[in-house]
């Protein structure tokens, strides 16, 4: 293994053991257990579920790994706080959005080299990726693995 | 740059952006505010940032980046749960000590080359290495990163 593949594959594995912390967490909740707030006033189990699904959603386009798989999450979890959807996927819908939209993403990581990593994520032009290299796809990993976490340690605080 | 410097410079890039929200979020609390629980019955404000401070003093030793600075933060913020010291430093202490040791592992950072990030960090055997490469600096530096967003997220939700 050389050092540019022990790199990127210690990240793939930080992604991933993340995202097996949310599934351990998340999946297998009850859907009155979805609705407990993490804090008084503060977001839902369920919307937390249904952001990191959204958010890794959009991670496909902008990742070049192709189209959107569930578009139709953004306006409950993504462009909208908790509570201003009435109507939310059932826990067992959003367990399959999950399962299906972290497939692709892993599938994806798994053909990428550093070099592919190292290019630029599909929303900065190449002029400003020229002036800042660092607005490459292997950034949109990491910082989405970092949000990931963010929200877990919220989770976990959900009173049991 | 390369692609094999481009990684290392996003993820040390991803690092420093997660010390820098902490940084925000903590510094310039006053004491009396420190002592707000993140919510109802858990850990403290002042209890989550010493804890990110201990944590990333033993990143010093565990990265071959020399001595600990601040070992006897353990007790308060490492091995024990809030509130099992009574004795806390301040807030002003805290923010020396966070930015002392944050300063001297950017500096180390630095001087990591992507064959510096692969090699294996101080706690594993070299046996346990050849077994499993990705037991290395850069996922040690990847899971702490994950680490300080995880507290971020909780920190976030304490009541203003």
């Amino acid at each position: 293994m050389t050092p540019e593949q022990s790199v990127v594959a210690s990240a793939v594995q930080a992604w991933t053991m993340n995202i097996e912390r949310a599934d351990k967490l998340f999946s297998g909740l009850s859907d009155e257990r979805m609705l407990t707030e993490i804090a008084p006033g503060k977001n839902r189990l369920v919307y937390l579920w249904g952001h990191l699904v959204a958010v890794h959603d959009a991670m496909l386009p902008l990742l070049g790994l192709g189209e959107r798989l569930h578009p139709e999450l953004d306006a409950a979890f993504l462009t909208g706080a908790d509570r201003t959807v009435a109507n939310l996927p059932s826990a067992a819908e959003l367990k399959r959005h999950w399962d299906e939209v972290n497939r692709r993403l892993l599938a994806g990581f798994g053909g990428f080299t550093a070099a592919d990593w190292a290019q630029k994520h599909t929303v900065v032009s190449a002029e400003d990726f020229a002036a800042n290299p660092l607005r490459n796809r292997f950034a949109v990993l990491l910082s989405r693995t970092s949000h990931v976490a963010y929200h877990l340690g919220q989770a976990a605080l959900a009173p049991k």
